[in-house]
């Protein structure tokens, strides 16, 4: 059973997710050189802005974000045997459906800021960001068609459509049962787990099970990097919701502020709630409830979640989840791509942004 | 070549699109028996609610609509010799399509209303109106996996995939177009059949071809089927952009304040814009400036459209890409599904809702 490495089990017991700047720029190159054709190919596919709508997609979509689950669907094909430029549509087409939900997601969530820059709803109106979104899902299914073109047998796009599909749903629900949590305050830990397994997890798991299945992996390998996301993703959105309470100062404010405002229950949160006395429970009431200013919510809800252990416990989850992520990796033959794979894991919990 | 009927030229040439009681009779009964397998199955998927989202996206699926995509895709798999059961999946599936942008629709143009009943937005809000029609996209292409499972052939079913991602970027470029139209006033016949054509057509298109793909017609025949829905589908749209001005009375108020308030440049405007006077131009402005009570805007746009033979010359056009549908059906072997397509262009422009 392989295990994470010590840099990021020292990243992990501390309450700071920082690691050693060395290992930090050692982590940016592994990442630029594994995302390098996937970024070129998304950007020569968006050169030209032919009309407006594209003109908005173009802008959700670049410059382009960390490229993590087409990086996961290429690494999935490649390690069982797949060739990269019979998949590259496909991992193109992940990176379409995540925008997309993003997109949506700034909306419902009222954040005016992505990446540092105006969302695409705050630049280009509700309106049109609704549309732009729309596109890009019926992209994601487009770029899926076309790994035939590419030498994909049609059967093996046929199961990767039914799992893409089925992924989207399964995201659909995981947004719809978080604003369920909201409005209802549900304050339990297998809940938000089931919330974010739909959130997140899906994409991530069909992006594995994609790769996997246009490369032309037995039913075996499929299922295995199936669990990989599957486990990868719970840890990547766990760590995700960490930032709002252990990122740095900009990121705190920002994040913080906006799941504050819209009453996010995420995992810390739940677990302060859990292991918090009457006075930590009063206060991320108070916090929740709303009408303090910013800083003093975010000051009260940092000093709770610090007191209870609630970071150290849901950063814990985290590190789990990374370590069953990498277990599920071992049947697959021993590649270079099953080491980035396994890699991918231990960054998801150890990166800082 | 083949014509529309005597009774629907009749129907044409009046002012009004009214047809004989018992024309309409004979309609009804020919529609319910087409879509009654269609709607039966669309029921049986959503008998039960599983969750919320669930809840959400039946409330938008049913009680069904006319089903009229849905019966395209059938009769047009029927008339190259395909299977029923073997395509009704993705019959459900364009029903999906069509329901997901109506629902975004209309949160974007604001209306409240929709089937005689709050829109979707209306009754559970926008964020949850957003995410049930992302989910129903994701729902169409599931349905397009499932042919495989009936027995379709997986070449078959990613032919269909091409075309059905296709046709809902142009669905997406034909609603940018239209909000990029009111913004800039564009008063262009021809961009306004380019929006149609995206908005409206580009789902017939994809229907008809869709089925006639999976039904295993050939690639003539998938070709003239393509040509039959393009037609039939900006004849719909046209006729469906009469309705506004003469429709029954609740049509009439609800659709024309709905097209004043958004300011839609619909066919009927544009060619009163080109054929009126000085003063029918005024008015025009005036009406579609806003600040009109909406029953002096409705009175106003209306004595323009009839003073200056719009309204006729709109329904001119409608006619004729209903005839033109007809005209691409010649080549298909004489069946019964063949009589109902040709039918099906007649209702298109004869129908009175």
């Amino acid at each position: 059973m392989e295990r994470l490495d010590d840099t990021v089990i020292s990243a992990l017991t501390v309450n700071s997710p920082h690691v050693p700047s060395s290992a930090k720029a050692a982590a940016a190159d592994h990442i630029t050189e594994l995302v390098r054709p996937i970024q070129d190919e998304l950007e020569d596919r968006w050169l030209e802005e032919t009309d407006r709508l594209d003109a908005i997609c173009r802008y959700a979509l670049l410059p382009a974000g960390k490229l993590f689950r087409p990086a996961l669907l290429v690494e999935s094909a490649l390690a069982v045997g797949g060739v990269l430029e019979q998949v590259l549509p496909a991992a193109i087409g992940t990176e379409y459906g995540h925008t997309a939900s993003l997109v949506h997601d700034d909306i419902i969530d009222g954040d005016s800021m992505r990446r540092g820059r105006p969302s695409t709803y705050h630049k280009f109106g509700t309106d049109n960001a609704i549309v732009a979104a729309d596109a890009l899902i019926f992209h994601l299914f487009r770029c899926l068609a076309e790994c035939r073109d590419k030498g994909v047998p049609a059967e093996r796009v046929v199961t990767a459509l039914e799992i893409a599909s089925a992924s989207g749903i399964a995201l659909c629900k995981g947004q719809s049962l978080e604003a369920e949590i909201t409005e209802n305050s549900i304050r339990d830990v297998a809940t938000y787990l089931r919330m974010i397994d739909g959130k997140t997890a899906a994409l991530f798991r069909s992006s594995c099970q994609c790769g996997s299945v246009l490369g032309g992996g037995s039913d075996e390998q499929v299922d295995a990097l199936g669990r990989y996301g599957t486990h990868l993703g719970l840890a990547f959105q766990i760590i995700d919701d960490l930032f709002a309470f252990t990122g740095d100062s900009e990121t705190i404010g920002k994040q913080t502020t906006s799941d504050i405002r819209n009453r996010r229950l995420t995992l810390p949160i739940l677990l302060a709630y859990q292991s918090g006395d009457a006075q930590d429970v009063r206060e991320l009431d108070m916090v929740f409830e709303g009408g303090l200013v910013p800083e003093k919510a975010l000051a009260m809800v940092s000093d709770v979640l610090v007191s209870t252990g609630a970071l150290t416990a849901a950063r814990k989850m985290a590190w789990e989840h990374a370590t069953s992520a990498q277990d599920a990796l071992t049947t697959l033959p021993a590649t270079a791509h099953r080491e980035r794979l396994h890699w991918f894991a231990a960054h998801a919990v150890e990166r800082v942004s």
